[in-house]
């Protein structure tokens, strides 16, 4: 697959997006109960892949991914392959110039958002396949995503945001005028990224199927890999979650944040009794205490546990619920995640309303690609839209980069800022047919 | 297809689901713009239809299906074929003697809530799942779904119910209280039920592109059918709005309620505004104003148009949203739908819930088998949890009835008590071969 950046060639003109390839590719990581929860005890992380090509000189392809644990990943890809009629045949450049115009044609599909409106199976469909489309764009520009997008005017952001149902809290002008508040420093901030990176906290010691032994050496890692905090499942066995967090605790020190983390777990009042019992180790947030759909009990669950953070949104279906967790002060952080919304275009309508409210966003990430793909946003935030990282990290966990053409680097508890072009889902050829399900070799051994 | 309604024959005991079919089926509805609206201009009314088949020398079958309009009702039907490996295979008496088991094990599963959760194409595929094993359990019993319901005691129905993320509204015992205070005057509301039915308003006059000597005429019609109350679809054009609303208020007169339907056009300003142009026709409710999923949004906007209604739900995800709606007293009525929750199961919760905030149930219906699937929960309600129809209305649409074995009666504006036995969307196999998409004939032609 090419790699050439040089900016859209001459042929690109007439170019059209040929055809829509979609996979579905999983990895057996039950295996070895990487990634296992109180609520998802053996995932298998997968991912319905999906390909646009076009015939245009310049080779580039589109590339994305929704993310799922396995069973149902057919399901998923096969939403995402019902909507291949909206993109082949479109003019690459139409399609690249109107990215926000495209995103809204697929939302606003009346028959497929009768299948939601805007959650579940068929959004996350629209989501892999609108960002596919900003993969294209991207490469065709010869930028890698957050700087295609942090090279935008405010106007041109602004175009890609669909207001509908946010302007009871964001208007397209208050929009307008956070961006270009962010304008003067951009320069700036960009030189800082590309020197600094971008703060990472790690999940990779705390998945509860770990042992005590494995905990403690991955926690003492993580603080020696220069990680400001780490992450900790919870949520199945309270003792043990008490047993775990001093383990954990004992093996960090005071100076290294701990968050812990129960998958939507608990009811609003289990939620708050079960924190208090973890309250004497300062848990630094609780991640997903309840449904994602629970605005009005997370905003009980964070009067109950405070000063410990209550934080959401890996589940959260679209912008009209953060908007509300948003409203209601049901949350002390904004998790955006780069596969569960409807694609870029509806992360960049989170990430405004996140800046409207003042709240950091501390992106979900893990699985299969999903910190390739949402470094990106970070990175375009801190660029253009907040222009900071206090009290803002990137999720990391490691697991199953070696699979992505441009792998993340963490260096120094940091994300690097990538500067290979696209949006960062791109995986290997070979990745993909060995993990081809159910007939990749790694399936039929 | 058998019709036996004799109980449980002796073979029951070892007998097994063998398969589960699922069928693409679609109407052409959008040639005559039967069910258009401000957001659905051009829907097909179709149904992703499912049977299950058992060995059981009784010879019952489980049939449900999940309402879409049109495009992707092959998702939809592609996420309920996967969930076949759950049920093939299953003992019928285990199946039927434990729904509230067979659907939690549907609704957790771990790898499967990944796509909502419980949310979309993956949560209404279990709610026909869920939907088919009560048909073909109500059937095996010889009852109508709605008798079936109401012979089960309160703890039975209690066992019904996933609690999980109610209990800061609504706890098991509380369940249990409403319940039980229904128990005694269930003999006597069966019996008034069976002979004076359920009230019923109509929708059947309102479609947007209807012209207006076909509105007037189909509202006169309703009146003089008994119909309480029409409603009129909105949300395209407010001139327009105004004109139609006055004319349908000139054709049913004074006494006869309006109810308006915007099917989510609106955010929270634009809806306040447009609903006092309409306030002159006094509109008894505005249904779905906004985004199902904005509870805060419907909070604002019942504050702003009140005495005017607000109403919503055949959008509504899930439970979970469906109790905040009830805790921010953001709806007047509660509009539960038969096939977009988990099944009725989850609409149990969502009765009981209504219930216990002392809010009305008035479906949502019409689509494809809609009005005979809903009704039978309406009459469960009546009977056996609220134990009363005031305020309450089942909506009719005069749509494809022609089609369902037990087509929906409805007399004098009252949907007549259905006896066949059953969960009622079980459909004509001529009607099924005649509609399948895209090889029936009537796609053909």
């Amino acid at each position: 697959m090419p790699s050439s950046s040089t900016p859209t060639s001459t042929g690109a003109s007439t170019a059209t997006v040929t055809a829509m390839d979609v996979l579905d590719v999983r990895f057996p990581t039950s295996r070895d109960l990487d990634g296992s929860d109180a609520m998802n005890p053996e995932p298998d992380y997968s991912a319905a892949y999906v390909v646009l090509r076009t015939d245009d000189p310049d080779g580039h392809e589109g590339h994305a991914l929704a993310f799922t644990t396995g069973r149902g990943n057919d399901v998923q890809a096969n939403a995402i392959a019902a909507l291949a009629d909206r993109v082949v045949g479109t003019r690459v450049a139409d399609l690249c110039d109107d990215l926000g115009g495209f995103s809204r044609r697929l939302v606003h599909d009346p028959q497929l958002r009768w299948l939601g409106p805007e959650k579940g199976v068929m959004h996350m469909a629209i989501g892999a396949v609108v960002n596919a489309a900003w993969d294209l764009a991207s490469k065709r520009a010869g930028q890698p995503l957050w700087d295609f997008l942090a090279s935008m005017s405010p106007e041109q952001l602004v175009a890609q945001v669909d207001f509908r149902y946010l302007t009871d809290a964001l208007t397209p002008h208050e929009a307008l005028e956070i961006l270009r508040a962010a304008e003067p420093g951009r320069r700036e901030r960009r030189a800082r990224l590309l020197e600094q990176g971008y703060p990472a906290y790690t999940t990779t010691p705390g998945w509860l199927g770990y042992s005590d032994d494995k905990l403690v050496r991955l926690s003492k890692e993580a603080v020696a890999d220069g990680f400001p905090m780490i992450k900790l499942k919870v949520g199945a066995d309270v003792e043990e979650d008490v047993r775990r967090l001093e383990l954990a605790r004992g093996a960090v020190g005071e100076d290294v944040k701990i968050a812990v983390d129960a998958n939507q777990r608990w009811d609003v009042g289990p939620a708050i009794d079960w924190m208090k019992r973890l309250e004497p180790f300062a848990p630094y947030w609780i991640e997903e205490p309840t449904s994602p759909d629970d605005v009005l009990g997370h905003a009980a669950i964070r009067r109950g546990v405070a000063p410990t953070k209550v934080v959401t949104g890996e589940h959260v279906a679209n912008r009209v619920v953060f908007k509300q967790l948003l409203q209601a002060e049901a949350v002390d952080v904004v998790q955006i995640d780069a596969a569960r919304v409807g694609g870029v275009n509806e992360n960049i309508a989170i990430l405004l309303l996140a800046a409207k409210f003042g709240v950091p966003v501390c992106p979900h990430a893990g699985g299969v690609g999903l910190c390739e793909m949402v470094q990106h946003l970070s990175m375009f935030d801190l660029v253009a839209v907040s222009g900071t990282t206090d009290d803002r990290m990137i999720e990391f966990v490691d697991h199953l980069h070696e699979h992505f053409v441009a792998p993340v680097e963490v260096r120094d508890g940091h994300y690097v800022a990538p500067t290979v072009p696209g949006g960062g889902a791109q995986m290997h050829a070979r990745s993909l047919s060995d993990h081809l399900f159910p007939d990749g070799p790694v399936w039929r051994a």
